[in-house]
């Protein structure tokens, strides 16, 4: 690896860019970004352009000699990087509002990540992950690849199980946020807090949680079970309260998306209810984006505005910049990263994408081995596993069956027949980013 | 084993007890059954002398020297008993009706097997089957338990976990079911068939179908989409048709109980008018019962009555007697049961209950390595896996966390609170054959 | 499959084929094979002719309409067979004597299977094979190859890791020796005898022995260590007793071969005196056979000579014919056959070869699961399979680092440096019949 | 955990203890230490008193609060400990030269960690440390057991399988023995150096070296090979060279022990010439610890005399206390030490004791997961987890066929008869030390 550090950004036009240069600046003595490059498409040139022109006045106030670079020429970028991080969005918002809105219609969670949203997703996505990766293999094959694009579990299993490319990690700021959030809620310094988080991308569970090293987890389930605490959430999910007993007896912390698949009924009530007044968290999401990008645009702006904590994406910025960083430096440090299982969870494959506690070195994250989830966990967790694996099959092969398969066996579907009517729809909607599914 | 073989049967009283009956006269020649013990507790004592009486007028009729012994006595008929079979029904059919009925008040498949109502079932079941374990332990050491008492998965994993008794084989209708219905279905003889079955009680798929020995799975998936045959099922459970294009990608044969989890809004829409209209199945059954038991009066009466096969026990007399045979005459062939999984599936942990093809030798079954199930199918099987095991706790322990845990993960229920809702009433309903759960 | 069969014997002129053609004829009923094509290479012409003229006699005595042909033309003889036995010996007997002779000059067994000349008969055997796999792909894809030629195990795990090819399985006469032994010590019929067979070719152990299907292992035990019955052996192994305190402990009836393991130094004693004295047993089958071949040339001989026995491949007839007929008839009986393990035994990977009782089906065999070897038995069983791996890699990628690698880690090599000094002198020894070596 | 720390070494008269109090004084500031119990037995009192005497001069010398407490009442000092170490030796040297002069007579090395003589420091060892482990359940059941005594895998094991206890750690100066060699040989700093470390105590390999965070494997191997640097060894093994290409093809680092296994019969060659001129290793160890205890009785005497590390425990301090450090103040930083496998190596069983990678936290160690050992590693490795298994057996039920079992399956031992041979001899000699064997 060479000294100075070259940073891709794919989908560099993003709302989140402002989080990773704030990122890079905070860090820049352990780690010496020289290039950022930001890469986007034509019809994301003028976010580009905004955001590239924040990055810019931000590195400039900082007085670092950081090199913004702004591109549409994805190759020319990828040439020699050390990191290529993965932030873009097949279709843009537009295309999560139907991920989200069509399955309401036929009274089912979109879930733009494990629904059949994030199948669509996953159909639209994969397929340009496994293009760049292909660029990769070829312009900057020592290059590691940070996905943050969801779906994160899906895709990492994508990359994993349908290319040759190993060097991919994929990174969600659900565990991050559950450890600030329980830190939050007991008042303590984040730093005392630790968890031990097994499972996949947005089904992840905190095993135990640590209180200056010694387990805290039944005092904090205890906690969350009075109501002393909330059990917490992020930004984009209801805080719908768990059923103490439920808690108790599961003996694990679930994460804020679990809500989806423990809480099914009531999230759908939620969900409805927010469609048809504020609007889908993609339609929120819109708003918010326009405005931030009217900050962006302040010239007189030279940081990361507060507003970006509203967006959602809080602490992926700590989450990306600690993960490049401790790879860079080889700080042998513990992150929770989405990343090859190699037995570290006894009921998943061995060669499966799993979300661990690793030890992150400059050859890469090592799983720590957990044994086995919790029994009452195992099924569930497997359930998505199941779906993650045909949807990437199905991104790949774009096969209907397969897509249809995958729609079936997710758990917010109800039915073989509800999933082919939420499938044609949304296939059809999505037709122009789905070009494998052409000669279904 | 001695040369004559002495059967219990316990549940002697219930309508399904002719058709052993008949099995045992069927194979008297390689099965010498010389006593058999029908048991039953003093609230059915009354069926158990009419059923009784039918199989007193069987036998002889048959001009066998098969003693049929009555009793309320269990300890006295388990003394040195061969094979010990289970048929028995904690609570009765009323039982059933509220396990089927309270959880559809709350838009909830009761399932008598695998749903909130199988969790009850079993929660009323276990502890009296490991009592008979216990006696079994002292009385009969050597005998085998096969157990038809349903939910059969959770019972013979209960079993397995819960006590040392390692001799117990579960075993269910559906799969030999399947077979027939296939054969019907193609017309050909069944003995032409042969099913990869593997999976869960009622959670069974049949991973290939062969005819004369040649892979037929294709082209039988074909047929069914097409609508040339029917895709099967059984007498208690309707008849709606799979979406072809699921089940071509699916790739493996469905059982009848599949419709419930990827079927689960028709299955409850069918359920709520079965309810409203003709009564839930223990309703139906209930007449049906009585109707039969009229018939078992008639002192004329000397054969298995054809109307039997109504209440939906069919073939249960020819897997029990094929399975007792194959293992009194250590006949190594292949037959589906529940047992110990060994590595079977990967999947499932190794020493869990799974039900599978297995050689039947006079040691008991050796379940035949499938390496996994298809992906597809693993996350369901596993989730009910971990609701059977979670289940078979609650049921030990009579811990109302763990029953609740046991009900929120089940595929069926959409949250914690409509969980802890359906248990409650359901608890309260049931609490009289729940002693365990007093305390609570 | 034909009705009629179609069989491919290569190395159709070894001594052993009028076993296989006696097996033919008292199976015709049910395995009607109409055509016998006996290959083999210039260098065996003559041997293929007398033998050749040997099973024709047989076969017109036997009045049956089987064609037999004779040819060095392999692919010719290939087109649709049905199926392929393989009982060639790369080098012939030559090579074999001097995979014995070589080791013992540096203090080590030369075991042509498992040992030090076992890895050279893999390494060249295995690039033989995977033509012939080849062969099959394009001319008979749907034929069935079954492997007679040793080392067994290193062949079958070959062509399941290094081809796609996977109708393979390997066969041995071991277990079914192993079975004739206990029946004709103990007295019995052999159909009353039944073993759980599971490890690798010749380190196989019988994890129980039945007789009339009750567990008999211990008493089988007790009676070997009393001195009542022999441990029982193989025409080529001689009859070393077991310590008895060591085979009780080992609960486990170990196969004749290990004894190269288990007792290394007094097999190293006898091998030696034998090389010394009558020839190793490379040495006296080549007298063995010249013997045979001369009574083959008798024009009156019309059956397979008793003689044929002591060449060692007892049951050979036996095991290939049962295993072709139950294939062929979809049995489904059980048979100890190498093939792929599926989970069956745990401590060996998934997909690696091992030898173990199988339901033999029309679709090949289903490995029954037994959980796990015993914990005693675990390491060895492993070892051999690691070395059976890496051995199999060098013979495909003729690498003479993986080669030491293989030799030094087989367990009757004592180090490094004596691997290299027999690796070394038998690469220039057997160097004609290692193309893939020459460039080191 | 208190904030004061209360330490207990068992065998607190080894000539070690001053390396643990040497690290104890280093690391006061995070390891606040305010008693240190040296318990010994009566046959050490004076040993203990010697050493003892130094071990305060040491603390005094560095002007700490460290209460020494030398005793012969265990239980007292288990008395709320809170790490409790054990370096203790059943027999003294006198039984170790015994375990490594037996078996030279039978041609066999006595290798007292994972040979016959370890089985034999095993047998005495284990039924001690049970012990200890049942006074710690009932004096300090939150305390770390800390095991330094040899077999450290074997021990390690038995305490997992055969108690209750699971706060067990086993520890072993051989991989940062490795560690420092490498280091050394390439003359850099140790902080530049990792490594992967997985195996078993005493048969651990470095599957990958690292320099600066960045892959060193190959290099490192080619310059082992080349001959540029030594393969490494430890003080009491003799330093014979690998085979160059041996290595290469291994792809794995050995660890000095691994010799005895890949070099038998040189190592064979240099024990016996040991044993008939300057002695076995525990004769020169019994004149080294003679000489060092009189230095040690030298009341001017207030530091660890650097004579000390040719007694062959060098780093044991560091590895010690680094481990406690890290335990005590949850650095989850990473130490390679014997814990439970969870799944961290495919290969071998999950609730078996591993010598691996962990990250150390202050609920214990946490195993990284490798997926598994290289194929070529994988049976010998896994014949000594079964030796160990077998062994750890014998000790706790005192059979003679399973210590026979343990003895032949070893991969030194040659041949049953053998085993029994030594087996009878080492049993009578140390027969005072095994009272759980006197009544075979």
């Amino acid at each position: 690896m060479s000294k100075d550090v070259k940073i891709v950004t794919i989908g560099g036009g993003s709302s989140y860019t402002p989080e990773l240069v704030e990122g890079f600046i905070k860090r820049y003595d352990s780690l010496p970004v020289r290039e950022l490059w930001l890469v986007d498409i034509p019809e994301g040139q003028e976010k580009l352009e905004t955001v590239g022109g924040l990055a810019k006045r931000m590195i400039k106030e900082a007085g670092l000699p950081i090199d913004v670079h702004l591109t549409l020429d994805r190759r020319e970028a990828l040439k020699d990087a050390d990191f290529v991080t993965t932030q873009l969005r097949v279709g843009l918002l537009e295309a999560r509002a139907k991920d989200e809105r069509i399955p309401l219609k036929y009274g089912v969670i979109g879930q733009e990540t494990n629904g059949p949203g994030g199948l669509f997703k996953g159909l639209r996505t994969i397929p340009v992950i496994l293009d760049i990766v292909k660029d990769m293999e070829e312009l900057c094959p020592n290059a590691w690849l940070i996905n943050f694009t969801n779906p994160a579990g899906m895709v990492t299993e994508a990359v994993l199980r349908h290319s040759d490319w190993k060097k991919i990690i994929g990174l969600c700021n659900v565990p991050v946020g559950m450890k600030m959030g329980i830190a939050d809620q007991l008042g303590v310094d984040p730093e005392r807090i630790q968890i031990d988080f097994a499972g996949l991308n947005h089904m992840i569970y905190g095993l135990n949680v640590y209180l200056d090293g010694e387990i805290y987890t039944d005092q904090y389930i205890e906690k969350i079970a009075s109501g002393d605490v909330s059990s917490g959430t992020m930004r984009n999910i209801v805080d719908l309260k768990w059923e103490p007993d439920f808690l108790k007896a599961l003996q694990a912390i679930p994460c804020p998306y679990h809500r989806y698949y423990y809480k099914t009924s009531e999230m759908f009530e939620e969900e409805s209810k927010a469609a048809a007044e504020e609007g889908t968290r993609a339609e929120v999401v819109q708003k918010l984006e326009k405005d931030l990008f009217e900050l962006y645009k302040d010239e007189d702006l030279t940081i990361k505005p507060p507003q970006l904590e509203e967006r959602g994406g809080a602490y992926y910025s700590d989450a990306a910049c600690s993960l490049i960083d401790s790879i860079y430096n080889d700080r042998r440090d513990i992150q929770p990263v989405n990343t090859i299982n190699n037995g570290a969870i006894a009921s998943i494959p061995d060669d499966s994408a799993v979300e661990i506690n690793s030890v992150i070195t400059k050859e890469g994250p090592k799983p720590i081995a957990i044994g086995d989830l919790p029994v009452a966990t195992r099924g569930l967790v497997q359930q998505i596993k199941s779906f993650e694996r045909v949807a990437a099959e199905a991104a790949v092969t774009g096969n209907y069956q397969t897509a249809l398969l995958a729609m079936t066996i997710n758990p917010l579907v109800p039915s073989d027949i509800i999933a082919k009517e939420i499938l044609d729809e949304m296939l059809k909607a999505h037709q122009e980013y789905l070009p494998q599914f052409q000669n279904n």
